[in-house]
This record gives structure tokens, C-alpha cells and sequence, in this order.
């Protein structure tokens, strides 16, 4: 990672933390102290926990390689890591939702006395070229927890039968989506990160690969057509689906969307502004790799590679064409977090599922440490989405950017849009 | 029951009622709102939900009898109705914890509605018999409620590996046991409730029941003797087991009480005033039935029945003889609620197996109505133990007093009394 | 059980050995030897290993106790011991399918070989009363593994879509039910085996029990009378069931005892001579206690206590009211092994549920050594059946007999016989 | 698939179903009607079903295409079909160890009785091309099947307690592997079928694809290495392993690769021939895809993909240098199929597991019908393996071949052969 990282100042690193750490704090602005305890399935983590675990690693990754500072709480080393074998034992993930004390109130005091370290850091003006880009990491790793935030616990509200809202911010407009392709040409391409701005180590190298020719969707499928799909029998026609999903589909009683649910003959869907009507034009949301899969196989089309999609990326504007649909942007304009634009959104809106398996780059290498096990060792039965979504800040997201879940996986912002050779 | 339950003024069902009342929330007074978030198991109730079931218990039962009755909120019949089918569906048990709103705020608001409406109607004086009965079975039931809430929260707190204390009260003092024992006579007796009094409809009837003789010890099985066992190989050796009883040990892991481990050659027990050293002289506890009857058949003798245990108890004077290790009395004392007396403690304490399948009287009928699954339903793969424990109200146990639980489970405070032939 | 057991001559042993042991040849006559592997759920043991476990019982407990004995093959003693833990460690139960060598070849040479050294040692008259009292306990207990190979292999063959016959004889036929019951009158019966024939320990002590009057009926209930439940909602009204077994109920999605299924509005019970309508007139079969107990709910009466069952069966002459519907007797009189009579059946047919928790007689013991482990350590969520069934043998069953299984088992000969106060 | 399949002649596609259906038999011939019968686990199928199975394919997909054609069975379309969903329901496949009748006897009749109608189709003379082309998928499905067959059966008679053996071959020699690499040269390379032979679709269509420079193992990794990586705490150091492997080797316990135990510090292995002392100059087997790449992190090195090993495979010359550890080879050299020899075997000996996830090659087409449902709906969550085992026959391998299994799976013959960049 050490190559591509750019310099970054001291000034603009804290301008930056404090951005994040602050949205952070707005996000959970809505919550009660009750409402972020709540683990409602193994995926989910308590708000409490997000809020402890990006402060976490703050202390750990950076503020514990000085020799003399004095951590808040040995007992937090335990409680909040993640996953990073190298730093300990982790506490079992499943009960996450067990631990009320710390209460939240210590766990923001945690936060301010971490915030106080940093921001003492980062003003000291000292920073070597290492400790910046682990406070860079730990920015996008924070963003990323977000929308965690934001997707954990719309399902937990959606485990209430009252249905609580998170907010109850107005839906943003919809946008009528056409029928345009973007066009990927036959021969060698450019794939992963090559500037010297932030990235992820997944994202690297920069390689060549070659491509067939290909044409890309310029919009996301909506609503309108899945529900073609789904009266088409999808959910009832094994041959659309790959032999895994067919039976996961089966087990889980699949027969929309998750959150959808049908009153009086209207598709209805649960949002973090409560239960609203689900609008065709609408890009749709909450699918699995399996239905987005079955959804192509059904149409006569596919999903993109996860290099196509990235090659038709190329050929927009990154900063003019990401359109709106991003967390900071929606709460900006005082708009539900919640997609509803299917136009021209290769950013924002939905997580679009490609066909390639989550794996390494020619030649990837893990950075040395605990921070090597960010993305590598999960490199392994999962898929990878790319575009970013409604719960996503518009600065978190790039070109090259390989977001990676689970086949099986619905509880994020997870849509579709389709490729044809 | 129409026929035993006393003839009760409202004057003073009312000051029971406030007494009761008031003695949950001095339960509840040490716990955070988050505390009171957690399920740590299906057996486990988060304390709000508790909190909140009670109190529709009191709603339900008897103020929705009344048509002018307006309720506080219509959705809490089904989040917070336990298992009355008559009453209708129930929100799934094992999700409780999904349940962040109504917060404990509002729940405490339901709970002084229900109050204000039950204080008018009972300073009202114009009670009918049937419905102040119905409301001696809600203080009851209230407090079997108190009891779980502080077995759970004690539960919820094992959970989390910084052991946080549910109270910082001292340790009770602990007495020597001796080597008494209480004659039972061979012949007819009589089993059951036989007064005018409050009982529940599972005493009942009051029945003739023929005992051959035995003896039933004065005292209680020390945590002393129970590492003798234990250090002669109890959890190793399958013959001193019921095969159910092996295979479960073997299952879950067991080779000491519940809540026991070991520091440094020194067995500790965690309490709801922290860890422990565990004291020699103290009763035994957290022990399922299965340990309860390894521990016998090991020791040479055997668990008593319940009318055995029934008949040994008329000997004493119920009220000068229930010693002082009841919930309200420990904490009137500023004790922790933790057992340490193990010297003629046939009521208080802990609560003792049984070998007495949980089964009907002959001639029992369940009250009509919901209040009929309060007990007859449950009469299957349960053991009765009898005599209240720390945990109880001092006025809540009796000499006919029937509980009853799995024989599997630890998490209440079981202890264990012998007896011989 | 040393007391009981009565002067058994080395003759009349010999004599009950062959005739026995010739029994399980015949009823495994009709089986190949793949269908003697199959074990089509954890509660099944293939027919195989019935007849293997079987002949290690003779010859561990028998023939092994003679210094001199040359076991067949070491390796038998862990394939083919059940559950002694005081013998050795034993192969996992739910892997019993997975063995298919030694083939059933060498099966049949094992039961021969030991067949040879019993034979022997019977003719050898010099046999102390220990060893005949387990040769007496050896052959009760191969004849309870015949009615399970009966059960196991109906199990079986009912997994197989192509429902095999196990036997294609015709069914007995039936009688018509009346409305007799039986008196047991209030006050003092002795309960348990009170002569020197043979007896399992869990019969003893025979001891004195007081009972209230009662009734029991007279005939067993009729699948015409169980149809009437069926259609009055008795699967769909939890206010029928125990707690536990409605749980069980709707886990399992019964709608109607085990085997039967409805063809063209008519419901058919798979037999041991393939699929059959089911006649109105016949038993209700292969139901659990949870059905039973809510059947006797729903109708008003209740199951009677194995001890009430007791004392009504006194009234009836054993050896003349015992009917013909036994494995060995439908048999010789070339009937399918399936109950078809209600009338007078206190014995015979299908097992009756009684409402008995399966538990010690006051003052049992278990006779020392592995022995001691037939019965006693069973006593534990488990519920007492009486009367024996089309699948037990005539001579094997008597008035004092205690069978016992799970709440929730349906796979045995189970009915229901009911009983009011 | 149609433009690929070459022309084929009746006559010789008539000696290769011979052949073919010959060998099965061979493989059979060892085992009992009893062995045939076990399913030791989900994913293992009894013998006699992998029998029925293959020939049920040649009825379905050839024969009953003739509309005189009357079938052997209508019920064992429902019992023989795998996965099939086109041609109709499927018998649970976990059960398929319930199924006794039709015994084995009658399953050859069925088997004679197909053989007797293709050898009448195959001598006709007539026979279309879809027709042939299907037949010859059916030959590959049914070599594909035996190896099945030898892997399942090794671990039904794994879970034996007595070990039995297949057969009682002795082992191949094995040769002492040197430090050789295969070089691949940047560039692009074709990828997949390039001829009119046979293949399934998964390996077409035939395209470009560009790789950089590396080197690919000639020797396969040895028992030896594999004891090095455990001895160094492969097992027991997260480092090493993918976040999904390391909790998989958690949860089952695994501590050294299937199949092998320890006895007096020396390692053995259960092979075909019984239980074995591993020999360190043998190739490793019984691997997962998790073992394999870790010890590739710990090696330094890492796996090639599945391009790497196509490539690399294209320096051979196919028919000279595949070796002889082939399951037909082996056993007419009277040799136990146990891979001893890790010396140049790019083929055969073990499959070799690539770091390929197994999906469509750009612009893949599965056949029109129920033979579509053969590759590609299982493109998900698996692994491609190359190169063929000691359970392949040696006719049945080719460079372009596709092996998949899931990342946890071991029972089949998997190995490691590593790759540099």
C-alpha cells in the first residue's frame, strides 16, 4: 500500500477526521441509547459497537504505537476488535448484543478521549509518512462502518412489529430511466487503482487484463421490471437460478426483495423512513447475488464482470457524474436515505452486483501487520459489488473500489444492473 | 380456585398492590435502560420486557374487562403478551431483545397508567369477588416476575466479560450445617392447599396421598460437600447419572455449577454482587436437576418427593421458621441476594429439586379462560422444586408451593436437599 | 431383582432360548439384507444391528463371565453394545447405518456360534441362579428388540416412496366398540410384580398406593372417534394441547397421526402390509402422549395413571382376556401385524399412554453392574405405556409391565385408552 | 456443446459404452450388496444409487427420447435423478441411504436391461448426431460417477471402526520429486477446448486471456512438506489461513488432512488398501482448498489459477507424460488406487486445487434442456481443481478439464501443486 498512498499534510488529515468522526455522530444522531444495543441477526452489530470499534481502531492502530499514551480501557482491546487475530482475541461476535456496560454514555467519553488524542496528534504536525496512512485507513474503514450503521439498523427497526422510523426525512424524487448502453471495447484494459490518492490494498495492483466486447447498462433495473420478473414466475422457476441460490431461495421462503412485503395488492417496502409504496421507477434494492443472477439469466442478459464494469466507469467524468444519491449528499437535502434514481447512476443509489468472485490481483500483497487482514484472508465465497450506494458518503467511493459480500447477503443496499456481450 | 381464594377487601388488596408495585422498582433501581435491552438466551427476558408484562398482565386481566377502559397502546397486546393463546399470537419469544421502542421511558409511562387506573378502581370499592382475585393472581404473578428479572439480569451481567456487579451489597452471613434430619411418617396424609388463602390452581385439590417413611434432612447440600463430589469424580463417572442428564453434561461442558470457575486452585461463583470465593458452608447452587440427582445417588441417598418435602415442612411453624434469606428481607438488610445459610433452611435460600415430575392433582381443573394456561399447560418434562429461594418474597412461598422447571436448567437459584428411606 | 425371579430349571430355559431366539429368525424372514442396514432416523437401529446386539447381550453378559469363553470377535463389543457404559465405550448411535461389515452373513454365524455356546451351557444343567436370572432377563429383553425391529422396519420402509410391504398377509379383522367401563375403586391398591415369575426391576418394589375412585374405559379409542377430533380442530386449537406439545405440533407440521396421509378424502395408514384406508372401527394408532393427552382433553375424560391402569387390569383375568392382537399369535394365525381391534383390549394392540411420568417405585433399586443400567437411569422425561401391542409377544407382557417413551414418539404402537373421575 | 462434439461413429461410441459400463462393474466388484447401500454422510451417495444413476441417465436423456420405448420403472425417475430439475422431482438427497428396494439384484436387471437397449440403438446404425453426442456426455457422466464411487466407498468404510479394505492391493512405488518449474510466459493465451474431441460445455467456449510471467511446480507437494507446515504450526496460526478456512479447520477440529491419524508418532493414512503409514515422498491428498492455499502463504508460494495450470499443462505432450496413476491404469498394473508418486504428474495421481473461483468462460452457452442443468448452475462458491486423481480414469482427463468442489470439501483425491510469480 506504501507505494500509492499521496502525501498527505497533517492539515488536511485532521480536517478530514473530523469531518468523519462528526458525520459519524450524525448518522447516530437519531438513535436512543436502547435503539444502539440491539443485535436483531449475527450480520448486524450494535450501533454501540460500530461507535466503540472505529474508535478502537484509532487507539489501537495508531494511537497505541506511541509508547506513551495511556489507553482509556484495557478491557475495550477485547470488546471492540473486529476480527484481527494479531491484535488478540475478539469477543464472540454473536453476542455483541449482550454487553450494556460499557454504557453509551462511556463509549462516547471513550470517543472524546480518543478524538482529544488525535486531534493532538494531527496538530502536532509531526506525522510520519506511516501513522498518515494508517489514519487514512482508519477514515474509510470508519465510512465504511456508516453504513453499517445505516443497514444494521434498518434491520433491527424492521424486526419491531411497530416498524420505527430512523427518520422521517421526505423520499427523494425518481428519475424515468431509458434504455442506454455504455459500450466496453475488445482488447487490453487498465484495471485497479493508479494515482497516488487513497485506495484500498484490494484495489492493487494496477494490472492489465483483456476484455471481450461488451455493452454496460446505463441505468439500474427498477422496481418495474423485477416485478415483471417476480410475475413472471421467478420465484417459482428453478431454471433461472444457480443451484445454490435455488436452494437458499427454497430454505429462506424467498418470494420478493427483503423488506417487501404486500398489503392490499401493493408492493410495500420497509425504509429507514418507515413502510412506503414501492414506486416502479425505482431502482430495486435488497436483492441477493442469487436473484440479481436469476433476474439476468430471466431477461436474457447478465451481470457485468466486476473489470467491464469498472472499463465503462472510465468513460464518465468521475466527479460530474456520481449524481446525488449518497448518505451525506441525501441528509444534506434533508431527503430519506433511501434510492429511488435509476438514471445514469453507475455511483450512488444501489451496490451493483458483478459476476466476478471476490479474489486477488495479479501479484497482490497484504501490507505486513494486523492491517493485512483488512481484505485479503476474506477473499474467499464472496462476491463483489462496486458503485457505492445510498448509504455510502460520495467521497468514500471510486472507480476502483471492490465492495465484497456473500452470495446470500440482502440486508444492504444491493441492486442490479445488467451487461450483454 | 373460586373456592379457596380468601375473601379480600379492596382496601387492602390496594396496599398490596402499591407494596408489590414498589418492589419492582426497587429491583429494577440499579439497572441503566441498556441494562434492561438484553435477552443473553431464550430462557432470559429482558428486565423492560418484564417490566412491561406485568403491567399488561394487570391491563389485560383486569382493567380490558371493564368496556370503558381505553388502552395505553393497542400494539402492546402482542409484544408483550408471554404465552396466552387465548388472548392471541404473541411476539416470538426469542426476539424479545429485538425490541428497542417503546423505550424504557414509555414503558414506565404504560406503567403508571396502569397504575393510576388500578388505584381508582380499587379505592373505587366496588370490587367483585372475581376480579379481586384476578388481581391477587397479577401481584403473584408480579412476583414470580421480580424473581426471573433478577435471575436474568444476573444471566445478562455473566455475559459480559468485565463481570459488572448487579449491586455492590456484602455477602448475607453464612451458618453451619449439622447432621438433622426430619421424620416423615408412613401413612395417609394430606397434599395441597387448605386454607382460605391465596394458592395457585396447581396446589390444588387438596388431597390424601399414602408416604412410606423416610427422612428429609434439616439442611441444605453445601458447596463443601459438592466439591467432595465433584473432586471424586462426579462429573467424570456416568453411573451416579440419568443417561439424559449424562448426555447432556457432555453436551454443554459441565464439570462444575453454574456461574463456578476456577482461579488460581480456588473455586469462585459470580453473584449479582460480582465474583466470589466460593465458601464451603454455603448451600449449594445453580445446580440442574441432573446434578441435583447425581449428587444424591452419589452421596447414598436420593431427592425427596414433593409430598414428602410438603409433609417435613408442616412440622415447622410456617411464619418463625422461614429463616431470613428472601429476597425483600436481604435487601430491607442491605445484603446481596445470595444464598450463604444452609443451617435449617426449608424455605428461602434456594429452591430444592425435587424428584417429583411436575404432573396434576387428582381432580385438578384449570380455571377457565386465559388464567387457565397459567400452569395445567406446562405439566409435561418438568420437575417440581419447592421452598423459595433468595431470589423470592418472603410473602410470596408457602408450604404447598409448587415450582417447576426443566430439568436441565441452572440459571435459577436450585439447590439441593436429601432425603433417605 | 434376585427376589422375584422365580426357580427357572435349565430345561425350560433351553426351552424358551430356542423359541425365542427361532422368533427373531421369523420375523426377520421377510427382509434382505439391505433392508436389514437401513437406519432411517437416530430413534431406528437397523434390523441388523438388532440381531447382532441381541446375541452380544448373551454372550456379555452370559457367556464372557466364564473364564474360559473365546469371544467370536473383539471388535463386536464396542460395534454392538447399546448403552452399558460400565461395559465400554459404544459406537455412536445415529452411525449405526454406516457398518456394513461384517455383513449379515457373518451376523448369522456370530448368532450361531453364540446359539451353540448357550445351547451348551443350558444343556449342561449345572447353571447358578444368577445366570438364569439373566439368561430370563437376556430373553425378555431380545423380545422387546423384536417388537423395535418390527417398529424400525415399518420406519423404514414407509421412507421409501415406493412403500414395500414388509409381510402381504391380510389384516385381522375388527370388533365393534361399546361404552363399558371399568371401576377402581377409592382407597389402598398394591401396585407393582407381586410373584416369583419373571419381572423387570422397574416393577418393583411391590408397594402400596392410594387411589381415588375412578373408571377406565373399557375399549381403546377408535380412529373414527380420533377423525371426529380431527375434524373439530383439534390440530388447529392450542387450548387442547400441553405447551410443549403444541410446540412439538407445529414444528413438526402434524396434522394427523404418523403414517397416515389422505388420498382422495380418505385417509390410508401405511402398514406393515403396505398402504391401507383406515377403518373407523380399528384402534387409533401411532400417536404420541402430546395427541393422547389432548384427544382426552378435547373429549372430556383424561388418560388414566399407570396405576389406575394397573388396578382395572386385575379385575380381568390375565390369561383368558389378553384377545389375539400379539406379533406371535397374528402370526400364526397368518394376520398382518396392524391392530384392528378396540373391544376388550386391555392388552394387546397398541400400547396405551398412561399419564404417568416413568419413575422409581418407592425403594427401588437397580440390581448392581451393567445390568443396572436397563432401567433405572431411563426415569426421566419419559412417559409409561401399558398393555403391549400387535408387535409385542403374548408371554412377554404383563399386568405390572411399565414401557416408557419420549412425549413425542409416535414411531411405536401407540394408542389411547381413556379414563374419567 | 454442438459445434464441438466430433463425429463419432456408432461403432466406435458402441465399444466405448461397453468400456465404460465394463469398468463400473470392475470397480463394483469388490464390494457387498450391503456395502452398496450406505450414505456415511450428505454428500457421500451409496454405491447402488451411483449404479442407478448412470444408467437412469442413458434411459432418460437417450432412450425414452424413442417414443416406442417402454421404461424399466416410472418410479425410479423420481428415485434416480440427481438434480434434474427439468425432467422433475427429486428424491431428498440425504436419503438416499433409506432406499433398499429395489435391492441391488434388481438395479443390475434395470442396468442389463438399458445396456441392452443402447447396444441394440448403438448397432442400428442410425443414430443422429444430438443422439451421439449425448451418449458420450452419458460415458463422461458415468466415469465421473466412478470416481464417485471409489471416493465415496473409502469413506463409508472410513467411518468403520474396523477399517475394512476395498481392496487388497499393494501400493504403487513412489518416486522421489525434485525442485523443477514449468515456465508461463506473460502474454495472452488461449484458454479452454480448441478441437472436435470431446468436453463438457464449462470448457468453452475457447478464448484469449492475458497472463503475467510464473512458474508452475512439476512435482505435486509431498506428505514430507505438508508435515513440515504442520510441525510449524500451520495449524494453529490464523496468519496463514482465509478468515472462512480458519473458522471451517476451527469448528471441525481439523489438525492434519483427511483420512490421516496418528499411532506411536507416526503418521497413517486410510487408503482403499486399508490404513497405511504415510510415506513423506507421496503427493498430499485430502486436502481442502482452505489447507492448500494456507500452506501456499506459508510456503511463500502460492496457488496458480486455473489459466497458469492450463497453460503450463499446453508444454506437455498430453498422451506421453501423464504417468500412470489413473484409476483404470492402476488396477490393471494390480495396484491399489493410492497416489504414491508426486514426480511430474501434472496429471493424474491428485487433483490439484488452482485459486480459481469456478464460473463461465466469456460468452459461455449451457445446452438447450436438461443437460444445460449438467455445469453450469453450480458456478457458485466453488473452486476449480485440475488434472485428474488416481480415481480417474486415464481416457477421461484432458488439459482443458474442469474439476469444482466447495472450498471445505476433502473426500475426493485433492493435492497441492503450487505456483510463483
Amino acid at each position: 500500500m506504501s507505494d500509492v498512498i499521496h502525501e498527505t499534510t497533517a492539515n488536511s488529515l485532521q480536517k478530514s477526521y473530523l469531518q468523519v468522526r462528526n458525520f459519524t455522530d450524525q448518522i447516530v444522531g437519531p438513535l436512543t441509547a436502547e435503539d444502539c444495543m440491539v443485535q436483531s441477526m449475527d450480520d448486524v452489530s450494535p450501533t454501540r459497537w460500530h461507535i466503540a470499534h472505529t474508535t478502537w481502531f484509532f487507539e489501537t492502530f495508531v494511537l497505541k504505537q506511541n509508547p506513551g499514551y495511556q489507553e482509556f480501557d484495557p478491557q475495550f482491546n477485547y470488546l471492540f476488535n473486529s476480527y484481527y487475530n494479531s491484535i488478540g482475541k475478539q469477543f464472540p461476535r454473536p453476542q455483541r448484543g449482550f454487553i450494556s456496560r460499557p454504557g453509551l454514555d462511556q463509549i462516547k467519553e471513550y470517543r472524546s478521549f480518543v478524538d482529544n488524542s488525535m486531534t493532538e496528534l494531527l496538530a502536532g504536525g509531526d506525522l510520519d509518512e506511516n501513522t498518515a496512512r494508517v489514519i487514512e485507513v482508519g477514515l474509510h474503514h470508519e465510512q465504511q462502518h456508516q453504513e453499517l450503521i445505516l443497514t444494521d439498523i434498518k434491520h433491527v427497526m424492521s424486526c419491531n412489529p411497530t416498524l420505527p422510523h430512523y427518520h422521517s426525512l421526505p423520499l427523494d424524487t425518481e428519475s424515468k430511466s431509458g434504455d442506454n448502453w455504455i459500450d466496453v471495447a475488445e482488447g487490453m484494459h487498465e484495471i485497479g487503482h493508479d494515482n497516488d490518492r487513497f485506495c484500498f490494498d484490494n484495489e492493487l495492483p494496477c494490472h492489465q487484463a483483456f476484455l471481450n466486447p461488451c455493452q454496460i447498462s446505463n441505468d439500474l433495473v427498477t422496481c418495474g421490471q423485477y416485478i415483471e420478473f417476480m410475475e413472471a414466475g421467478g420465484y417459482q422457476h428453478p431454471q433461472y437460478w444457480l443451484a445454490l441460490g435455488w436452494s437458499t431461495a427454497c430454505e429462506q421462503g424467498w418470494d420478493a426483495p427483503m423488506y417487501w412485503t404486500k398489503i392490499d395488492d401493493q408492493w410495500h417496502i420497509f425504509t429507514l423512513a418507515g413502510l412506503q409504496p414501492v414506486n416502479p421507477e425505482w431502482p430495486v434494492c435488497h436483492v441477493s447475488y442469487f436473484e440479481a443472477d436469476a433476474f439476468a439469466r430471466w431477461s436474457g442478459k447478465r451481470l457485468p464482470t466486476e473489470f467491464e464494469w469498472e472499463v465503462a466507469s472510465r468513460k464518465l467524468d468521475d466527479s460530474s457524474d456520481r449524481g446525488g444519491q449518497f448518505a451525506d449528499d441525501l441528509l444534506s437535502r434533508n431527503k430519506a436515505i433511501h434510492p429511488t434514481d435509476s438514471t445514469r447512476a453507475l455511483f450512488g443509489g444501489v451496490w451493483q452486483w458483478t459476476s466476478s468472485s471476490y479474489s486477488a490481483y495479479p501479484g497482490y500483497q497484504p501490507p505486513a501487520g494486523a492491517i493485512g487482514e483488512y481484505n485479503g484472508k476474506f477473499m474467499c465465497n464472496q462476491y463483489v459489488l462496486r458503485g457505492g450506494s445510498v448509504a455510502t458518503s460520495k467521497d468514500h467511493i471510486r472507480r476502483t473500489y471492490r465492495n465484497f459480500f456473500p452470495p446470500q447477503s440482502r440486508w444492504q443496499f444491493f441492486g442490479i444492473r445488467l451487461a450483454r456481450s
